[in-house]
């Protein structure tokens, strides 16, 4: 039996990792077959619409549902009282508390849009209707959406049980500041004081911005007498949605059995669930399936946008352009129920560089807006954002080219990660040698145009998985994951195995399980699908070819080591059928009388996963006259690791710029004076499309990952950090004035030019 | 750690087995929430209806679709043309071309009610009216469907390719007579010329009867432009529904997605496929998702009622009783498509008894009737008759009881099977000696009543199951199942599952997985899920039961032998952490950081199964008047081996004595002179209903299996084999004449009486 790839021995030496296969999911996707969340039916279900509160800040007197009830069609209503009483404090991974109240108000509510009612009915237009039946006496509170205003010593607290965590001491009393977490290392003081230092600094903002996945949230759900119940539903994790939803409503995991329906984007905010707990009760209350889902309005008001950060930063390089010092604080608006993003935020922004002396705090602040959710990298685009301006002035200031000044500094295989370790095979400094290299970099510039470097990195993630590999009796290749599939998982997965196996890669079929039919595997998202569940479909399918050589062996009466496995069949070496071959069709057909069925699990939880890198290169136009911005050209550099399939590969590195750059320019949050958001639609909130971009060249440093089988280290997450850091260079080198507050929207720049902002 | 039971110190101290707990699916099925075959919806699906042929035997000389096609709102008609031209010859399962036939008709049609196109449109309306514009062109055969006319020289001959198999010499010339099967041993001419031997002979038959489950066969089918394809169905194998429809179909079998959905009876008759390669054509060719039913109606006309058969016999038995010689032949009228029914009835018929001079020689003869399919037993029920009758008629010659008579003969463990291996621990004599202590047997008799007793056997099987055991964070047990659940296994999977893990059974949720996501599993037949995948679930379990040890192991610091299991929760015995404790959920709620999910597949193919027997007594009254027949009193006695969820195994048992006894009294195919089916409903197809029936006091013997962990044997086709005779024997003896002709309706028990028969 051939080993696997040995993994210390990389060579793309490979017959089916990285070639660029059509897509398993793509013939249902333009043909309009595929089920998302809103696609799916069920017998007998109801129709599902949500009352959400107008008020930013209220506190509710009473809910009157009676008319509501009333109303011919109406079959169940649910307030926040329908939800169990959960008790306080978290479960290890978030506080269920909040969940359910985020799900649903209880007492009070916390942004403009929080679910208090919601309405199951024999139609969509009866439920919306019987929503104006139902009275909510609100005694409307004094909010806080900004900063500033949620951080004053009088502001109105969101919760009173909130006291800020990781300070020495507990404070005296509740505030709206929920957490500050602090590392880094050295003696900044000193480092700051040295007399050679040149010290940059600034103050820097971000808007919250959302994750703009084309679908919006849905979710149908069955919940019997007996207590099983079904869910139906498109996330970026079953699993998630099964556990999360159990813990929400007090009951055990196993009685819910999610069924994971396609997806239309995540970005890491279908992580969560918002509906799932209220289409179940609405279920439970009326006896028949329901379908909750939002509109695209609702998804702005109510799901999780990225949080809106305040950066104050110094960082101070000596003249050859060693950078010695880096001091950054950061505030996260964090919205009504605080996460945690401002802690891999903090640990990402210099992950990059190696700086001897480093401060880096950060704080969640919680205020009248939705709560906030991972967006791809959660935490990091922030915060390394102003890291990035920094290192493009220091480049101005000490007369070094920014890409060098970037070398000189960059981390480099056996420099200590975040967790002490030394790091693995990373690729940073030849991301950055590509971008010197690359023609973009030395294009001449149009007029009005200015050129812009930015950097930086995210951990990716490992993580618990697993897959499941089984042989038809025709012999072709069953693979079994437990992760939607949004970045093209079900090609790479099938790739994998094919190139495991020895199989083409059309004789493989990669599904997405439920969760009653497959161990657990954590969500998709931290960029770990290629290479944790990788990583289990590879486990599985070397205990399945291991099987296929025994039965094979077997079949030809001689022992294992006399079978070798090459081109997806078993070739016998030695014995009476010497040189006579099985196709794995031939062996799986005889499996009944063989000892049984091919197939395996494999379950992993790998931690040997490798940061991410990427340097891109922007080229801006400012029209002097407007402000108006213009992408002339866009260069993205990502250390990738090994590119399964390159198309996908490209593509996320295409994806995650393009959603950056909309970050720089466009995107944010906007509140009138009572505290609504202005912009819920895409008319309003205006993310780049097409028309807006120029075709990014998608550039891959594959420099493997030594611990995965192919040398896979993760992809999605980074391509977001260096965009808002190059476009803020670009266009204030185009505009002559540093722009540390984004967006830049064509107004600031203009005011900016004219020395106003 | 625990070990699981030792199975070879077999003991009834289970803490969960042989409990009555209630049943997972009840709440579904009475609260109608339960999704069966036309139940799925699938979005933008059509509607599709069969047009079937007038004729019993016609060849197809033209079809005319275009009317059809033209109709507004018909987005597809398909005819056997549209089928893949298949090899001939066996896929070593079943003649693939012949399942393709049978699915549509190609050249000719050999039974009225075969398929010849089908329509998918926008409604069920429509697709009907579209039926009324196919214009068929036949030129009718001659047909034949009773036995005599199939066998007779000039019979019209249905398949010019069929040449009997079994002869020592292949015939000149095709016939109707697909097979001869032969077994048996010793003398029987010199046994027979035995001056002591008392004979008795006889000539006997039966008809075809449908398995009547209540659910009619159902599909929706999804075919991509791609290729991949689901499939949603009630079958008794979404496996072989896979395979099956990928051989007809010419495709791989991965590219099909079979999801189960639940089963309203199937008894053997949801073994195979007529509608899904025709839903599939159809939605191939219409671009969307297509759903085809059948009738009740047509689940009569063109489904696998079970062969009616002629059975000629005769037996000898020494004055003492003791039984020297059997000698049967028997013909199955097996329709339209022969199979081999008539191979495990052969070797069933007297699989209870030691006789030691045997002949049995079986024929396949094929007929212009729906194409014969396994019934509960296949083949068993209509062979064991005519021996049970005979049994019966030497007690009385021998003035013996026949329970006696039964007694002395009984087969015992140690003596050979039907595949010369000597028999394990079979419990037959345990039911003969449970039925003559039985209160029944002594029960006093009313006026016109009579008492018979039958008996049989049934070898059961094993054969390839895949289960999946996991566990949740919250440490709830999910186990997953690749058999549709008839007979109650989520129960008895759940049970085991339970038993083994030592949780309590509402811990444990059992699913049933489509097959893309486990690996594959023979179907819910041959009585074997509860033994061969209980042992796949035991087989998951037990490795989920070592990680779970090791995983707790490694959180106390100590090895894996310093940790008992016991009552679901690991606790530690050396060590500083001994005499701590660790739940089931505390240690799964850790396997991200201690290795991955707790997850396992189990797969068997085992071949230690027991062939189970049974004895039943019926007491029947008999009306001089009319002939008409009342069941006064039933008991059905079983060596089930150790019943697991006892409700369960007794509803088995009680539902195969009522068809057996509907076989016996009622039921039949009656043709008209065109050969069409006179009786297609349950109006003048009659079946037992719960009035027609005393309550049927199941009795179980609970002799258990040492193969398996806890003992089970398999239970559900056993008890379809002892009624035909137990019923016989007490109607002739009610009657006061011998009774050979099933089913013995009131008519013909009448004419016996009356001395006409």
């Amino acid at each position: 039996m051939n080993a696997p790839q040995d993994p210390k021995a990389f060579a793309p030496e490979y017959r089916v990792v990285g070639t660029r296969p059509v897509r398993p999911d793509g013939i249902d996707k333009v043909t309009g077959k595929a089920i998302y969340g809103t696609d799916h039916i069920a017998a007998n279900m109801l129709f599902a619409a949500t009352l959400r509160s107008p008020h930013p800040h209220a506190r509710i007197k009473s809910i009157d549902t009676k008319k509501a009830e009333a109303l011919a069609g109406v079959k169940a209503v649910v307030t926040g009282r329908d939800f169990p009483v959960l008790a306080s404090g978290g479960d290890g991974r978030a506080d269920m508390r909040h969940v359910a109240q985020n799900c649903m108000a209880l007492d009070k509510v916390l942004y403009a849009g929080h679910a208090v009612a919601a309405v199951a009915a024999t139609s969509q237009l009866v439920a919306e209707e019987a929503l104006a039946l139902i009275t909510v006496d609100y005694e409307v509170l004094p909010h806080a959406i900004a900063l500033a205003d949620a951080m004053a010593p009088d502001a109105p607290v969101l919760h009173d049980t909130m006291f800020t965590t990781g300070l020495p001491e507990k404070p005296a009393k509740p505030s709206n500041i929920a957490m500050r977490f602090e590392v880094g290392g050295g003696d900044i003081d000193s480092a700051f004081a040295d007399p050679a230092a040149l010290i940059v600094s600034g103050h820097y903002t971000t808007q919250p911005v959302h994750q703009g996945y084309i679908e919006p949230h849905a979710a149908v759900a069955s919940w019997n007498a007996d207590g099983q119940a079904q869910i139906w539903c498109s996330s970026q994790g079953q699993f998630d949605v099964r556990d999360v939803t159990a813990a929400v409503l007090g009951i055990s995991a196993t009685n819910i059995r999610v069924m994971p329906l396609e997806i239309g984007g995540g970005f890491g905010g279908k992580t969560t669930v918002y509906l799932e707990p209220v289409a179940m009760l609405l279920s439970r209350k009326a006896g028949r399936p329901v379908r909750l889902a939002m509109s695209r309005a609702e998804v702005f008001l109510a799901s999780g946008p990225a949080p809106g950060s305040e950066i104050e930063i110094r960082m101070a390089a000596l003249p050859d352009g060693t950078l010695i010092a880096a001091d950054l604080e950061a505030w996260n608006r964090s919205g009504a129920y605080p996460g945690a993003d401002i802690h891999a935020g903090t640990m990402s922004a210099l992950m990059h560089y190696r700086i001897a002396n480093t401060r880096m705090v950060g704080w969640e602040v919680a205020c009248n807006m939705p709560s906030t959710h991972a967006y791809r990298a959660p935490g990091a685009p922030q915060l390394t954002f102003p890291v990035e301006c920094c290192l493009d002035e220091l480049a101005d200031k000490l007369g070094i080219d920014p890409i060098d000044l970037r070398l000189k500094n960059a981390i480099r295989p056996g420099d200590l990660n975040a967790r002490g370790l030394p790091l693995g095979n990373v690729g940073f400094v030849e991301c950055l040698e590509a971008a010197k290299a690359h023609p973009h970099y030395s294009a001449p510039l149009g007029k009005n145009q200015a050129r812009g470097v930015g950097a930086g990195g995210w951990g990716n993630y490992g993580g618990p998985s697993t897959a499941a590999v089984s042989i038809a009796a025709d012999g072709s290749v069953q693979v079994t994951s437990g992760n939607p599939d949004i970045g093209g998982s079900r090609a790479s997965l099938a790739i994998m195995a094919a190139e495991t196996l020895q199989v083409p890669y059309e004789n493989v079929r990669v599904t997405i399980a439920d969760t009653a039919s497959l161990g657990p595997s954590m969500g998709t998202g931290g960029s770990r699908v290629t290479f944790a569940t990788g990583k289990a479909v590879v486990a599985a399918c070397e205990v399945v070819l291991s099987t296929l050589v025994h039965r094979a062996a077997a079949m030809f009466g001689t022992a294992a080591d006399g079978v070798e496995w090459r081109d997806g069949a078993a070739y016998c070496r030695s014995g009476d059928k010497a040189g006579q071959s099985l196709t794995m069709g031939a062996i799986a057909s005889r499996s009944a009388h063989s000892g049984g069925p091919i197939s395996a699990e494999g379950t992993v939880s790998p931690q040997d996963y490798l940061p991410g890198y990427g340097v891109h290169i922007c080229d801006m136009e400012v029209d002097p006259q407007t402000g108006a911005t213009t992408v002339v050209r866009y260069t993205a550099i990502q250390d990738t690791g090994t590119a399964i399939h390159p198309d996908y590969v490209e593509g996320q590195i295409q994806g995650g710029a393009v959603q950056g750059i909309g970050w720089a320019l466009n995107e944010a949050y906007l509140f009138d004076k009572t505290g609504k958001m202005d912009n819920p639609g895409f008319l309003d909130y205006r993310m780049p499309v097409c028309s807006d971009m120029p075709m990014i060249d998608a550039v891959m440093i594959q420099k493997p990952n030594p611990a995965h089988p192919f040398g896979v280290k993760g992809v999605g997450e980074t391509p977001i950090v260096p965009p808002l850091g190059a476009v803020a260079n670009a266009v204030s080198r185009a505009a002559g004035v540093r722009l540390r507050h984004l967006p830049l929207t064509p107004a600031s720049i203009y005011a900016a030019m004219q020395g106003k902002a």
